[in-house]
């Protein structure tokens, strides 16, 4: 089996192509570690939080919204990007979002996993959390004003039935029931 | 508990950012269903595929890459893209990766889930197999170029350490663990 020393890709040459609210594209031109060049495109994002929200009837509290890259409305777990500022402690963006978009809160969100979503093009990284101590708010936080969102509580084999239907077919919802399934069922 | 009829975000403007190899970027202005408009960045991706390979010995195969988005080389799955042409049969794509990555083939690909990564802003889709069915390549296509990689095959407690230490940190990479750990051990 082939080791090897030295892994690294120098930038040699970086063109700034677009500095969105959410994204930051760029293009590189890289020194290969065994000689040559290649070109990376990539994707530089704050990151972002999800929550496995699981009430006291042992359901999943999900968020119905239209995603506009898949032109589809589908079944998610509560989630959203880090704003600036946020990024020293993602729990409190977690917190945030729970009540922005549940209008549930928790005192014990649980620190599960924080994965490269799509490490080939993008640095986005996802801090995921669980937590099975909701309780109601009576005025919460209000969503984005561009949040268009409809809350949905599912059993596990209502969700399991949404996967098998497409409307969950994003990875960290699937991820989630996943994880929900075999850790606390 | 809010009803909404209609989600659809219904495209007013649309800009070509950047028509790359691996990505595609438009930003879109769009009229949103309740009135008023927002701005949505959009990265679109040809889909991509990644394998569970288990070998005989009850090991994962996984490869160590440089990332550039990361800085950072980490250990995954394999994995790739799907090439213009192979979107009807990620199948193929799948075969093709497991055999340039790992040297490894097999007859059985089970289909396991197809997953939007980050739906928030970009529409790439992967599909993951598994299979405990591998046989050794002697003369194995050639991975690109540009890959550098290094093979690992690592127990089921060598995956788990890893995902401590942060060399396995991949939403895809720690999906598919947690599937082996609880599908097929």
């Amino acid at each position: 089996m082939k080791k090897i020393e030295n892994f690294e890709e120098k930038t040699i040459e970086r063109t700034d192509i677009f500095d969105g609210s959410v994204i930051h594209v760029f293009k590189d031109i890289v020194a290969l570690p065994e000689g040559g060049t290649a070109s990376r495109e990539l994707v530089f994002h704050q990151g972002s939080v999800a929550i496995i929200p699981i009430t006291i009837e042992n359901k999943i509290v999900m968020v119905k919204q239209f995603r506009k890259p898949l032109e589809k409305t589908i079944l998610e777990i509560p989630a959203g990007k880090i704003d600036l500022g946020e990024q020293v402690d993602p729990k409190k963006t977690a917190n945030r979002e729970l009540e922005e978009e549940t209008a549930y809160r928790t005192d014990k969100l649980i620190h599960i996993s924080s994965m490269y979503m799509s490490p080939g093009f993008s640095d986005e990284l996802l801090h995921i959390y669980y937590t099975d101590s909701l309780e109601k708010v009576d005025h919460p936080l209000l969503p984005d004003e561009d949040e268009l969102i409809e809350l949905h509580e599912l059993t596990l084999t209502e969700a399991k039935e949404e996967i098998k239907k497409g409307t969950i077919c994003d990875a960290k919802t699937i991820f989630a029931i996943q994880y929900w399934e075999h850790q606390h069922n």
